[in-house]
């Protein structure tokens, strides 16, 4: 009896509101397959230079596929998402944007990077680095509760920007339903990211997806207070092998010490490979990933960013 | 001309100074061989319970064998540490003590577990979870400068307390000098943690370890502003493959979140696995590990806490 609905492209919304009409309205165990915009709607596309980033139009930022209806979601029911498949088509976007990101103060400039992805399985950063494909969107949730429309850019308990490189194809989030018929949407896609997308974004790209839906009513029981999701294989296959080196930042507070150790990276990056410190930037936001080291030595925690030495390639010819 | 040396195991400090004489002086390239005492210094043994934690005696935490004497080493230089060889001796201990970890306000009383690491491979945590033994230097760092004594528990730009799980056999930490000779010491040796330590303890175990240690002189050139470490191979080899569970705090402020997503996943927990609170703090403290998901979404950031499935097992008889 499950259905499969193909979702009309060309129906995006830009705000969360629960007033919104459901674009869809589906049953517990219906997949849905997206083709979804990449993050700014356009604004930048394949032969774009960083001239593109002085005019955006950030009301356009975040066209998200939706709302879909699921019948019988009441709030404090949990709407499980299958990621069925996620695939990139093409091309897609890097860039630091002035006055955004972990470290505005050191990068005031914008900074574009277009990406090949016509191979589907890595896309090269530089000619000797290699970044691996690895597809998850950075917006999917529930519609949060409340009469006013709310921003894309902030998440929530009701899931939204996660901006969580690990819910890739095979994976479960579990989205905590915060209004009648869950309205759930999507979007934002990445072809890679690491942990923190510091720079603030990852490989932003238009991408197909197939998705399939679970609701597991609650009946007033206990509910998620924020996003769980499960992984059903390792996290990060394509590079772990070849081992990491890793940048600390130490001291009382977690946000200086992640800016202190993505700092270090950047460094340490431009001094190993010979590399601006621009590029670095955005390098880390797709393949660094920040991990707490330690969070009880009173009073100092540490923030350690991890890079994967596989991403760096001899050259053939 | 590199020599061994064999480190006297009854010559501990358990504090920082730099006054102290040191225990050994050796040259870069040299090999140190190391036998060291859990961090509570005899205090809880293999026949220990929860009472042991109340009279404990703090100033005879964190014995640290050492210092070790770099010739040549001057402020400035980096001392790059090689993990030849770390391995368990027999038996650990975790806990939670009060006043202390990431959650106090919720577990007020002192839990201890003892346990078995005969095998050296894995440690059972109970007859169905397996905990994979990855074993570790929770301190390891070069002495900080200044006139007076300093504790042991925060670590520094000088390294220190790094309670970083990655350091394990074949790694190389890389520690920058602040006093003449280095005096480097180590000690508190874990043979599991996950990223976080959230309980305050690893598995707390006597260790044995082979270091070569490497001088890189500076000359006044470009330091480091914290500890670097590289590593040889994957991350968490014993786990990964097996998929992994993940719950989400999300909100203004790291520490917050941090504690958010580690209190869902001790409800995770629990509840899936019919364990008490106090033993699923302890679990998350040995296995589970504290990402940065996103730090750029403002105003609010997301941390999530890793369960890899793998350490549950299904009993044979």
């Amino acid at each position: 009896m499950a259905r499969t609905h193909y979702f009309d492209p060309d129906t995006v919304h830009y705000r969360w509101s629960k007033h919104y009409e459901p674009a869809l309205t589906i049953r517990s165990g219906d997949t849905v397959v997206f083709e979804t915009r990449e993050v700014s709607d356009g604004q930048i596309g394949p032969d774009s230079d960083a001239s593109a980033l002085d005019a955006f139009d950030w009301d356009r930022i975040y066209p998200l596929c939706g709302p879909v209806a699921v019948e019988d979601a009441e709030p404090g029911d949990i709407l499980e998402v299958e990621m069925l498949d996620i695939q990139t088509r093409g091309w897609g976007w890097t860039a630091s944007i002035p006055g955004t990101g972990l470290l505005p103060e050191d990068f005031p400039n914008a900074h574009l990077k277009i990406f090949d992805l016509t191979n589907g399985d890595y896309t090269f950063f530089r000619h000797d680095i290699a970044i691996p494909i690895e597809p998850f969107f950075g917006t999917t949730g529930v519609c949060p509760d409340g009469e006013e429309e709310t921003a894309v850019m902030p998440p929530g308990p009701f899931g939204g920007n996660l901006d969580t490189r690990h819910i890739t194809k095979g994976s479960i989030l579990r989205l905590p339903v915060q209004v009648p018929g869950a309205l759930f949407s999507c979007g934002d896609a990445h072809a890679a990211q690491g942990d923190g997308e510091v720079c603030v974004t990852g490989i932003e790209c238009p991408m197909f997806a197939a998705m399939r839906f679970n609701l597991v009513k609650t009946n007033g029981g206990r509910t998620l207070p924020a996003p769980q999701f499960m992984t059903p294989g390792p996290l990060t296959p394509k590079v772990d092998a070849g081992g990491w080196y890793a940048t600390m930042g130490i001291g009382p507070d977690l946000m200086q010490a992640t800016k202190d150790s993505v700092r270090a990276m950047i460094d340490h990056i431009s001094d190993a490979y010979e590399m601006s410190p621009e590029d670095a930037y955005l390098l880390c936001s797709l393949a660094v990933d920040l991990k707490i080291s330690e969070v009880v030595d009173a009073p100092n925690w540490i923030v350690s960013s991890y890079l994967p030495f596989s991403i760096f390639r001899t050259p053939i010819g």
